[in-house]
């Protein structure tokens, strides 16, 4: 690219709204996400010194390796789902980089409550339905983002590339609430038993991996010329 | 893009002067303000080992959250403002680089007051009041590269990719100075009161993100078709 | 890059199969492999702050750096091997981009058994023999992806660039069964020897190392007009 | 870039070598070298849950910030040489991807021997001298990937976009072996005095500082027409 050469031109809409190209937005969403995604293993070091047996310490700690790959699948769908996101997209605005940045806050947070429900899910009392509710909050503080950001493009089509619309937007929104309402159910469940709790937290996962690339990809729905098949 | 084919060419001035591209200075930006970012929440897992009631322990280390989301949301700024800035430059000189590294120093360094914040602000005496001016001093640090950046500018306005000129470089200067003021003062309010200053350097945070794409973005200046409007 | 330009089109196959270019996939590979490799530093801090003498605290964890060096040399063969298999693909599926996901997922674990190799390898008793096994368990379960990699590439062989083909990819199966068998081996000679087994792992990387960029790399092979001499 | 579309061609010279584009590695480089200037911070937060006074803790470890400050600039000027290095570059081989794999293993490295300075450079008797020298020798490691790039570029100038030659490889590879020799040197100074050892190895990066492009930005030596002004 030379250096003389115009790059990442904004453009300007009628109303004089900024928009950017969505390049160097993607590089730094790739890059907190890649690291939340890597940080989580830091959690697992923890209670290795332990005196004692090794085997016994590595089997009593399955609630980490739960935990671990429950928020590593969460993340790394957050990310899939991210990328097919800014894919379809045009150029951002300042709102949708606000949204951006709120969702990785909240990414970004989930080793906190991933380490917290890893130490305490098999707690007695109360502590172990907290760290239950807290991961679930967490999910839904992390889940909202997407809620907004699909409003904003129905709002806002002009973001989009062709043939990607308004319509879309709004079709692809309902996703967004299913996770909330989801993770704010778990959440409640969470006070009757953390440990079905913590296994919802990865159904949750898994139900995001099937519609990773929005609804049209859930079996018997493929064949509908809808435009993100386009 | 093919091997033999020309990449990142650097441009000579008339006085010798090496420009170089900005692109891998951008990907190394990206890279340690994701890394900053998402490092902060290593400080959140210390407490949540102690013994008692998991819940009192959360809800007691409110200052951690305070102090997360105050950094998370301070370089969350400096990387948009960054993005913002270095979209307005055509290729960077030693000057240039070497204000982007001092930068990236002090954005480093941001975990640590961020820890010292969150751990000793409620603290009696001297140390809480420590803490609190530590954070503002770090601040201060953090902004003053980007007085120089915009000082350099308006001496080497080639850098910038037209219409942005040396006038605009000294229109932008002053934001960088209040932000070196207000952490000054609020390092100095530290003294008095640790809580108030922790609570203002969020505000300075949510201020930065008022204008992070420069005086034009704040309501009633949006008409002016200034060269940050193009 | 204009704004309203195509990026990073898909296809759309016959079957209506989903294809994506590989940029935003290969920069998350990236980061997530750049911070697994460089996040292995933290393990050999630990034991820094004991008492007595530092050389002697040093020389006494050898078995750190050896472990260090090992994970180190696996993690960059990996991304060694990543980058050729990316640079042969015209485009992802969706069955690619799970198998890639699970292959990061194992190696941003590897900094587990890692430090639980470092700091149990020369325990009596099973504590070694189990650190020992952990670790090959663990290399198995990073090399799966590769044989899953390339069966897939030999039946959707439209993902490859020319020449690249299906006789390619069932070519390359072998190279990843080889691993598959090689850290099940090791695994189970861990049970024998905790010592012989870690710097088997080490050796496991050196064979690597040596066929990175395909068998056809092998002393004796470079001349074979194969499609990976293109 | 359309999927359809070549993309990172690979070149074959005439003895069959395999060259492939450097885009990539730089990627993983400047993520690795971001990540580890990024994780020097780390070890600033020991010891502040100490007990007492925390502005003397904060004094008390000034070594701490002198470690944070050497690695900080010793790493940001790899970078900045590593940028220049592959900006002149058209092709990489694996001669010079191992190399490069080494520079980092190394790099990685030297948050290890930054904690071990920090916390023991003012340590009375043997363990201040052995702190000393192990940064110096990981200074040497770190240096000696340049040498052979360097020799290696000499031998295989084809490697070089155009003007830069095996000449000039072979005017760049002394300031390689300077950085090798001082690092030695200090580290034996080390055993004399820990503190001047310290205080050199910032000064050698002050040196490289000032000679980040290239021999020719020392001052006096800027007008001289060799192909790195061009």
């Amino acid at each position: 690219m030379a250096a003389d050469e115009p790059r990442e031109p904004t453009a300007v809409t009628d109303d004089g709204l900024r928009l950017s190209s969505t390049s160097r937005t993607e590089a730094f969403s790739d890059g907190v996400l890649a690291i939340a995604i890597t940080l989580l293993v830091l959690d697992l070091h923890a209670d290795v010194s332990a005196q004692g047996s090794l085997l016994q310490t590595l089997l009593r700690q399955w609630e980490s390796y739960l935990a671990y790959f429950t928020s590593f699948l969460t993340i790394g769908i957050i990310w899939l789902n991210h990328h097919a996101f800014f894919e379809r997209l045009r150029a951002t605005d300042r709102a949708l980089q606000w949204a951006n940045l709120s969702l990785l806050l909240f990414v970004s947070f989930l080793p906190f409550p991933t380490a917290v429900l890893a130490a305490h899910v098999g707690d007695p009392g109360l502590n172990g339905r907290v760290a239950a509710a807290l991961y679930g909050l967490a999910g839904t503080l992390m889940t909202l983002p997407w809620v907004f950001l699909w409003r904003h493009l129905a709002r806002a089509p002009h973001l989009f590339r062709p043939p990607f619309d308004a319509a879309f937007a709004r079709r692809e929104a309902p996703r967004a609430w299913i996770g909330v309402f989801a993770y704010l159910v778990c959440a409640g469940l969470g006070f009757v038993s953390p440990y079905l709790a913590a296994f919802l937290y990865l159904a949750i996962g898994v139900f995001y991996a099937l519609t990773s690339q929005g609804w049209s990809s859930l079996p018997g729905r493929r064949r509908r010329p809808a435009p993100d098949q386009a």
